[in-house]
């Protein structure tokens, strides 16, 4: 069957996906670059993201890998895809990516601003759904061609599909930094009472994992 | 300087620092025994609060054993001391740790309904501050003998010495696990912006240790 998932979200020690002031300059916000130091070395972000053939391998590497296997899809809220707020006044704006993003696969950009799909190379396109989370979802499962769809952020788009109980596995890597403010993973969520358990972590010398299925 | 100070202060992944119901039976609420795994086989636990000559050395254990050192006096939310709420209706309720408490110094306890102080053996002094956190601190300073203060919690205390900046120093500890609600150390605090940071970090297999400071 199908998966919802969320893969390789990383919050602070304080519970925040990012930093606070999102801008063109801060696409994680201010500080939002110090939450990714266990990610940024590995072998497949150096390699599906940089384009590099190098990386560390062990344990933060072999998180950050299963969150690229059997995904046919993604789903992003609209800040992860955009420094801009409101109605889209640059239709130049294709994302912080360049020409070839690392999705390779139909993105679902979640938006209150109707926008036409933009096809990218190596098989990304961003499609901007206006109808909510479900249609999002509806939308990416259809196709994602019998893989999973990934959840890649932000907080406030994880929280609504946790909130009606759709994210089939979370993985989370905790940050041993502080951001102080943004908006917390966990504020007013019962993960307990929504049925959530959490199903493995390791820690390693950058992050704690840890796996939450319902 | 006479400092105060948290020390291994457990919370789990979703920032809870006891799970909810505390209760005669559940002291640390439902599901909040398994914040201290990492903190229960340590030799420091083993020995000051057990009273046996074992547990495991390493990281954890090393953690654990600072959060002893130069202290001289605590203080702690009456939700720590005791399961009951309101008036002191049981005058026979001395804590949960028995005739020889494993403090040894003065204790301070935060609450709302004055109480005579209880000696206890071993040195530890039960003592029952109405006047709230800023005269309780002072107390907690006076009878330190120069030493520093550590809070013990809960979530509530820490949460209002941190919003007045009086703590100096916090080690937290994250455990790898889910409580679903209580109250979160975190929720609409700005540590950032309180002047804090996270100055180190290590993490072992059972908890990420991170100490903040301002």
């Amino acid at each position: 069957m199908q998966k919802l998932r969320v893969e390789s979200f990383t919050i602070s020690i304080d519970g925040f996906g990012s930093g606070p002031n999102q801008s063109l300059e801060n696409p994680l916000g201010i500080g939002g670059t110090n939450l990714h130091q266990w990610f940024y070395p590995t072998e497949i972000f150096q390699k599906n993201v940089m384009g590099k053939n190098e990386g560390t391998t062990g344990i933060d590497n072999d998180f950050a890998k299963r969150g690229f296997n059997n995904i046919g899809a993604w789903i992003l809220g609209r800040n992860m895809f955009a420094p801009s707020r409101g109605p889209w006044l640059d239709d130049n704006w294709k994302g912080w990516w360049g020409d070839n993003p690392p999705y390779h696969v139909p993105v679902f950009v979640l938006t209150n601003h109707a926008r036409d799909p933009i096809k990218m190379e190596g098989g990304t396109v961003f499609n901007f759904v206006t109808e909510g989370i479900h249609t999002a979802l509806e939308h990416a499962f259809d196709s994602a061609e019998g893989k999973d769809v990934r959840i890649g952020g932000g907080v406030n788009v994880i929280r609504q599909y946790l909130n009606e109980k759709l994210i089939d596995e979370m993985h989370l890597a905790v940050s041993p930094v502080l951001l102080g403010s943004g908006e917390n993973l966990f504020a007013n969520i019962d993960l307990i009472s929504l049925g959530y358990k959490c199903t493995e972590h390791v820690t390693t010398e950058n992050a704690a994992h840890i796996i939450i299925k319902k």
